[in-house]
């Protein structure tokens, strides 16, 4: 991004993308290390081993990966926009394949040990925010990636797939604290409230997730750090669409 | 707005600004009803009584009137920026003095019924959301009501106030959820899985939350709901700033 914007600007967005990981794979990391040695680590036996790998999937899934998804479209802002855009939808793939095993995992467990499904409101919210993020996706490659839709719709869709992305980031985070509150008092409610440590770390935990959210969204919606508009990309996609498969209406 | 968006965007605004009221009114109601008629009602005695106005503060105050307060930039778009500027200052005013109502109820219940304070994350999102909250209230006041700050200094900050404002809409919304989570858990945790009304409503309270807040953003951030431009408030603010104590140097 060195083309358009003042060196300062360089070196904030470098370092606010860095903070960006650092939260993000922290976060992945206390999730392990929340299960892995206060939970009693992983399997794949319908115990509450197996239940462990849900948090884990859903941090590393519908947090991290979508997180750095949508930051694609900032950090390579200078690539063409075909590669940023296969990019983009191969990490949202990656999401979708690693958040679907994290919800078998929760389904299994329930099944095995009898406990009800789709009762809380941690199971609404991510069950929402689970199958908006495949049509979402599905949206995406069928107006993006495969446009199928005429240009004026496509610039119509556009801001309005952008919000939703960001809004699916939110709404996963939020789903992750009500997810972490629960199994906290479900687990270890009579000392919790005396800051027992792991009570401690899942808090901790939580702030991550949300400081990693508002410096994605931050990140986003900054007017300097947008892609900046290419007319030789753009007089492309107008005429040879067809041919480029490549160009977008607007900058996402 | 009338002036300068076509008719559609009206109707479609109104209609969106419309069902963003009828969910946050609707929300204030249903925690009305939740704490009235579930647990027993309001009092000032240190009892779970007083405990129950929290949520009921928390959801009017730093919810329904925090997005209000900045919705008024969009819906008084064609009024002058110093009203506007005003009203937004005075709501959110109203929506500390509640919120602070809440917490001391919080902490007033916690203190009489030896509970200990701020171990668990919503204590940990609400407190740094009511800390920020009100610096964010502080920095407004100062950088846009009595603007102290230079003009260049008032602009950088401008998308900043903007941003961090709906953050903490966000993480209000947030908050909100780990809370109804947290009583539940405390109060029906053996009904809960058995889909008891109380927790129906409980979640459904969440879930108008979350759309009051994605509507109140969705408004906020589309680009054709924006207070247009006013060259002669603009030129206004710039020569005679300290007459008019008026002008911002963008549009908010």
């Amino acid at each position: 991004m060195e083309d358009s914007v003042p060196r300062s600007s360089v070196s904030m967005f470098a370092g606010l993308v860095g903070a960006s990981q650092v939260l993000g794979l922290l976060a992945v990391v206390l999730t392990g290390v929340w299960m892995g040695h206060y939970r009693g680590g992983f399997a794949w036996d319908g115990s509450a081993m197996e239940f462990n790998l849900h948090p884990l999937c859903m941090v590393l899934g519908l947090i991290f990966l979508q997180g750095d998804a949508i930051l694609v479209y900032r950090v390579f802002r200078n690539e063409t926009k075909r590669n940023v855009k296969l990019l983009h939808g191969i990490i949202h793939l990656l999401t979708l394949i690693i958040s679907i095993i994290g919800i078998v995992a929760v389904f299994d467990f329930h099944r095995a040990t009898k406990i009800p499904d789709m009762y809380s409101m941690h199971s609404w919210c991510g069950m929402a925010t689970l199958v908006l993020f495949c049509l979402q996706w599905v949206m995406g490659l069928l107006f993006f990636l495969f446009p199928v839709a005429s240009l004026w719709l496509r610039a119509m869709y556009l801001p309005i797939h952008v919000f939703c992305g960001l809004t699916l980031l939110v709404m996963a985070i939020g789903t992750s604290l009500l997810g972490i509150t629960e199994k906290l008092l479900f687990s270890i409610m009579p000392t919790y409230s005396k800051f027992a440590p792991e009570g401690v770390l899942a808090n901790v935990l939580g702030i991550l997730l949300v400081l990693f959210g508002a410096l994605v969204c931050y990140l986003i919606t900054r007017e300097e750090y947008r892609r900046p508009p290419n007319p030789e990309e753009e007089s492309l996609s107008v005429h040879f669409k067809t041919l480029t498969e490549d160009g977008s209406p607007t900058t996402p």
